[in-house]
């Protein structure tokens, strides 16, 4: 293994983090708070191992898909531990495991919380675990490839860890100009929404962190009741942007590029949209009789539908009172995800539907047994190994989500809970039901439970393999013995 | 299609169905119950249709995968509606729908009732219900492959259409041999149940419904409390029956063919074994607490372990009321299943064996991306398409499931309820938690949520695809067109 790149590089992030640290350091100076100087202080002292660890360049700057999913997990380790620090700093989660479950539940863009209290955080505080969402979203080394310089290497296997979806898109033939085309994109919507809350008399700070969390599909808010007590229009506004961060980004840059055929024959956008249509009329026609008039329900299906299935996980109910088959097509909606592509979480729908189009094959197999029929999307045909992983990761999801529901139930919460605390966090959504419902949160937890959802939320995101080849024996082996080797010969 | 062998199979259908109704008939008469009658007048009626139906011999005998999933649906549906109608004219289940769950969840040894007061029910009524586990567990075409002379035709699709598991079992190169055989061994150890029960000192009629009930894997009782009321000794025989109900048949076929080293090399069973080992021990220290003594606790744990992951369900103590981490085991135990090759339904061991090693294999070849392993299973190679079909199957039955659980979500019961009705009767294994655990039954539920979860038990103890292909839109087409042609032509 390339131990010096993957070394590297994780000094980078560290600066990373360093410098991102900045932004609610500035927060804290607008609004007089002296939490600011615990971001100060481990922003400075981050950003200077950082600097130390990276003072040479690696000579071989060549990496394969096993380094790729090394470096691309510990960073993920490392960011969300880093960023857990200035929490106890300041004392507001003093604890390291919630603290850590926060941080990690903000870079994973999960949203699920320990906070009992919201608005008693500081400004500061509030504005870091929001901003993590915005960095999380895109992907931290998708940002480290498009802002720092870096020579060589197959810089393709970092992203193909990080991005999200069954296949790697790249927009241009170099990585780096499709991971600068990819941040402009999503940094000019970012500014749109943010301007629009702002335009619908949302308070600047307020409408800044609600952006960050639909941005990244996160779902940090910055009131106890997340975003129940905003305006119809400032809800409408919330929602129809996480349905659109929770688009395949390609979809805007064909739109960019002026291929907007190209746009609208994608079909993994076109059933993304078909399902949110679906599930919001179902859910307002259950969800109908328990509101005054036809339009608030309406609101109130669209933006959990919208929240949902992008795994943002923002409420404007508490729809853990809704009728179970609300909730039940919640939870559907929990599994199925945003778009390959774009900032949200959960199993992707262009994942079920090359899932779906294989069952589809299987049953006419049966029929025409002498039919060779490939399976296609947007027209071209989906190669074998593309099929083989999707399968795969589908029976790797399952399984990591049966272990984790089994260890969390340990601590013997009800089934609800268990099942639906390890759906949200696995799925990077956030509030569950029933115990970990939108009205409630995870501080209810035990410490074990915390730590099992915290590895599933970073599992979550980064897509289940990383995680594993970074636990695998052998890979762990050859991280320890080559240290020992090379603190021998040094 | 070859539309007069699946009409000749029905008709063969029918009239095993009228014989099989002889059962019930005798214990009428020995007990002296007139619900004898109504089995009588069914029993006559259906056989004589069969044997009208019959009366000439197909001319062509030759029958593919897409006839034999189709006339393997049609004779489950059959049986089922036809097996309910006694229970109608006893007046003991007057509605048809009700007695079509009844009857379906006996011959796909789910196990699910709609019965409030079992203790009510007659004896003759009582047989024909547990008898029909035994039928259904071996399988209604084997014992017909088995018994009535058929020449030729593709019999190996039947018995695929039938069959548990992955891939088909064929001990010896005649299938009707293998069927025979599988019907001997099945016939032995149910004897032999039967023996030991009673001398454990359980009433003969009792002792033979619980041994139709374990031999099938089906769980229907003759008392309220299932199992409850059995002395220690009885549940023991009971559950270690269930278990040695659940291994592959194949297991117990090499040890007659004096190869016992074949039989113990066998992975599936050893996995088998390894998983009930594991969960009896985990939930023995979870329930420990709840019991008086550690044999109690021990054998409550044991033979819920062996009840649940064969798909029996019976139940000793009323599980519901366990820690959630036993739930949240037992859940998981229903979808396992037992062996393939055996009684038992669920998703079964073999698959998630080989499932469980396409993950292991995918990881390898991010470390090493060129080596070229092939996935073995009991030290052969797996093929391609076995392994196709595993992963294809997981995705289907994923799906088919989710859809089972929005679908009964609409009459809205909690989620804990219409996700484990789904799981119990999917993976025919009878009782499930919250208002339709082991102390409720099923009759709390609304017509259109039985016939969901009917269709479920037929999809799940045919291993979905048949019912699939009944259903194939292709399918349906070339059945009625095909009828329409024919009644043109007559």
């Amino acid at each position: 293994m390339n131990q010096s790149i993957i070394k590297y590089i994780l000094g980078k992030v560290l600066e990373i983090v360093g410098l991102l640290m900045v932004i609610p350091m500035i927060t804290g100076i607008i609004y007089h708070e002296e939490e600011a100087f615990s971001f100060l202080f481990v922003g400075v002292l981050s950003f200077a191992i950082g600097c130390f660890t990276t003072r040479k360049k690696p000579s071989n700057t060549m990496f394969y898909l096993k380094e790729g999913c090394v470096v691309t997990s510990l960073s993920w380790i490392l960011i969300s531990v880093v960023g857990a620090i200035p929490f106890m700093l300041t004392g507001e989660i003093p604890n390291f495991i919630d603290a850590w479950f926060e941080t990690a539940s903000g870079f994973t863009t999960t949203g699920a919380s320990i906070l009992t209290d919201v608005e008693a955080i500081s400004h500061t505080s509030l504005m870091w675990r929001s901003f993590t969402h915005w960095i999380g979203g895109m992907g931290v080394l998708v940002f480290l490839l498009a802002v720092i310089p870096m020579s060589g290497g197959s810089n393709i296997n970092l992203m193909r860890a990080e991005s999200p979806g069954p296949s790697v898109g790249k927009l241009v033939p170099k990585i780096k100009s499709s991971a600068a085309i990819l941040y402009r994109i999503y940094l000019g919507m970012t500014v749109v929404q943010f301007v629009l809350l702002v335009i619908a008399r949302m308070p600047a700070f307020d409408a800044l962190c609600i952006t960050f969390g639909s941005a990244g599909t996160g779902g940090f808010g910055v009131r106890n009741d997340s975003c129940g007590s905003y305006s119809a229009l400032q809800q409408w506004i919330t929602g129809v942007f996480c349905v659109l961060f929770g688009v395949n980004f390609n979809f805007y840059y064909f739109l960019i590029a002026r291929e907007p055929k190209k746009s609208f024959r994608m079909e993994e956008v076109r059933v993304y949209f078909g399902i949110i249509g679906a599930s919001v009329i179902i859910i307002f026609f259950n969800i109908m009789g328990m509101f005054n008039n036809a339009l608030d329900a309406l609101r109130a299906a669209f933006f959990q539908v919208g929240s949902i299935i992008t795994t943002t996980g923002y409420s404007s109910v508490d729809f853990d009172l809704w009728p179970t088959l609300s909730k039940a097509i919640l939870v559907m909606l929990m599994f199925i995800g945003a778009c390959a592509g774009s900032t949200g979480g959960g199993f992707k729908v262009s994942r079920a539907i090359i899932a779906s189009k294989t069952v589809f094959k299987e049953a006419n197999s049966y029929i025409h047994p002498k039919s060779v029929k490939k399976i296609k999307m947007d027209g071209e045909v989906i190669e074998h190994d593309v099929l083989r992983s999707v399968n795969v990761y589908t029976i790797t999801y399952l399984a990591i989500f049966i272990v984790s529901v089994l260890l969390v139930s340990i601590e013997g919460k009800d089934l609800v809970t268990s099942f639906t605390s390890v759906a949200a966090t696995f799925n990077n959504i956030g509030p569950g039901l029933a115990k970990v419902g939108p009205a409630a949160n995870y501080d209810c937890l035990s410490y074990f439970s915390k730590i099992v959802l915290t590895l599933d939320m970073i599992a979550g995101r980064l897509e289940l393999f990383p995680l594993i080849i970074l636990f695998h024996p052998a890979v762990l082996k050859e991280i320890f013995i080559r240290k020992k080797c090379s603190q021998r010969a040094s």
